[in-house]
């Protein structure tokens, strides 16, 4: 509500004042709290209404990369702040795919664990087939949204029974707490990739924008760019989109996570998203900011789905014990087609 | 090679004259009977090769509806011609959900039967889960690529090992023929049906167009029709698709089969497609007839579907017997990403 006034406010200023607005910064740190709060209170609820009853999360790494660890330290201090039962199933750099296998066969029998979480990439000595292993998740616990079966739903509009990808999830979320309209829209998104490309389009689609995906192949970006009411950038490559070709007044998504050498600065690198910022700022309504836009959204995502995984195992288990607020489920909802 | 002749000489001929020339109608009926005509050789060649053997197919129908019962009949007509076996089974109009269940599942243990395709609508008196239904086919003999696991890796880019929907196949078969490049190309879908829409822009999108799809909700459908390289409608609207909105120079593929009636006809009906053809033959450089184009592809692409999916089991059960030419799987293969 106050982003729709904002809204509001910026294009009656836009359209008044020959000096342009800049755009409103979405941030991903606040709502994402919001949301945190929000499920902390859920999961509070839970305890109370089954006897202690605690949603689990299984992060399992494979090897030891320094990236990975970061992430799922991230993932481990966000449960444990909501209230989740998190664990972290580490294996050593010497496990094989059987090893994986069976790691995740066991987590998928644990009536205690109601999301399971692969970290990629799997950091071992010996040859593993990673769609095999995410695939070897089992779809009721597929809180990340990477089996077949999940992206399955997604793309094919059967978004109320699918768990939906954390980043993409996020980034609907930030376009939802913006107030902008999605129906109708002509919505761009920039990449393909399983994780984010693919899976925004298809939350895109389903809730009714005419959407368009670039990627490498594409052959005039900037014509593309121009034409988006919502944008989203997904490439991975740093300030791919220049702010000029951002259309005035749209929303921009930047997903972008790039890590480039900076000698000025005393870590040595900075970080750039896939939009160049000051000059997309001049011409969107709304913009992410990076870093504190999309990255933050993605961790309370999956405490999300990890929270709406739980309540579905209760209503399944225990049945008659009271009704939860399927929160997120409803403002998934598509309108109909 | 002959369709990439004639898409030169159009490009000429339009260059040069002030009369444009027509469209080149992409024959469905032609490339049907040639699919057809290489699939009886290979199947004629597995017969020799595996002492007998014969790729077999089973369509489940429930109830009895006339239009089912014709498409039926051209399936298992095809099916004899090419030397498959096929046999149609049908249930009454008063199976229940559980009844269609313990069919297929019957039909997914039976190792004679390499394709298994549930033919819709289900015509029962009884409350049947379609989607449910349709899950219940073992991915590795869903023939018409409905499965949530096959719509999964068709929808992430995973083309080689999945069953792709008939239509869609055939519509990219006929995209090939024309000798049209797709890489970098903008590609319009008109629609988003889980059976035709959805998985076309899926395949357009991996064979590396920049795909853009439309549906209802679309604000602008005439000036997103006139950016298109390549245009696919499957909107189930008779003409909703004017010629004057078509890209001079494009290639058109029209799915649409409507019924209209019509008094000045001896049926009291005529057949439109989703485009409107007279004038859009004026701008487009190749164009899909209705009928004569994209209907007789989908059979012929069901075809194609189950004899792979029975050489996909002689070398999974019967390997080192000699290689057999997996043709379809090498054409579909995108290129590098």
């Amino acid at each position: 509500m106050v982003y729709l006034t904002l809204w509001m406010l910026w294009r009656v200023s836009g359209c008044c004042r020959s000096q342009r607005s800049m755009a409103v910064v979405l941030s991903g740190q606040k709502a994402s709290l919001e949301i945190r709060q929000r499920l902390r209170r859920d999961v509070d609820q839970m305890k109370i209404q089954y006897s202690g009853f605690r949603p689990g999360l299984v992060v399992l790494q494979v090897g030891d990369r320094e990236d990975s660890n970061l992430y799922i330290r991230m993932k481990l201090k966000a449960a444990a702040e909501i209230g989740i039962s998190a664990n972290h199933l580490r294996l050593p750099k010497t496990a094989t795919e059987d090893d994986v296998l069976r790691g995740i066969s066991a987590v998928n029998r644990n009536p205690l664990v109601h999301g399971l979480i692969v970290q990629l990439p799997l950091d071992s000595m010996n040859p593993i087939d990673t769609e095999k292993v995410i695939n070897a998740v089992n779809p009721e616990k597929d809180v990340d949204g990477l089996t077949h079966i999940n992206a399955g739903k997604l793309s094919r509009g059967d978004l109320r029974s699918c768990f939906i990808p954390c980043t993409p999830s996020g980034c609907m979320e930030l376009i939802r707490q913006a107030g902008v309209p999605v129906v109708g829209k002509n919505a761009l998104v920039v990449g393909r990739s399983k994780i984010v490309g693919a899976p925004m389009h298809d939350l895109l689609l389903w809730n009714h924008a005419t959407v368009t995906t670039c990627h490498s192949q594409t052959a005039d970006l900037a014509t593309e760019v121009s034409r988006a009411d919502i944008l989203v950038v997904a490439a991975g490559k740093p300030e791919i989109v220049k702010g000029e070709w951002v259309k005035v007044g749209g929303l921009v998504i930047d997903c972008g996570i790039n890590h480039i050498p900076d000698n000025r600065n005393s870590k040595g690198k900075r970080l750039l998203g896939d939009v160049h910022q000051p000059s997309a700022l001049q011409r969107a309504a709304f913009i992410t900011p990076v870093p504190g836009g999309v990255g933050p959204m993605t961790v309370a995502m999956l405490m999300e789905n990890t929270v709406q995984s739980a309540k579905h195992f209760l209503q399944v288990n225990h049945p008659g014990q009271g009704s939860l607020n399927h929160s997120r489920m409803s403002r998934q909802t598509p309108v109909p087609r």
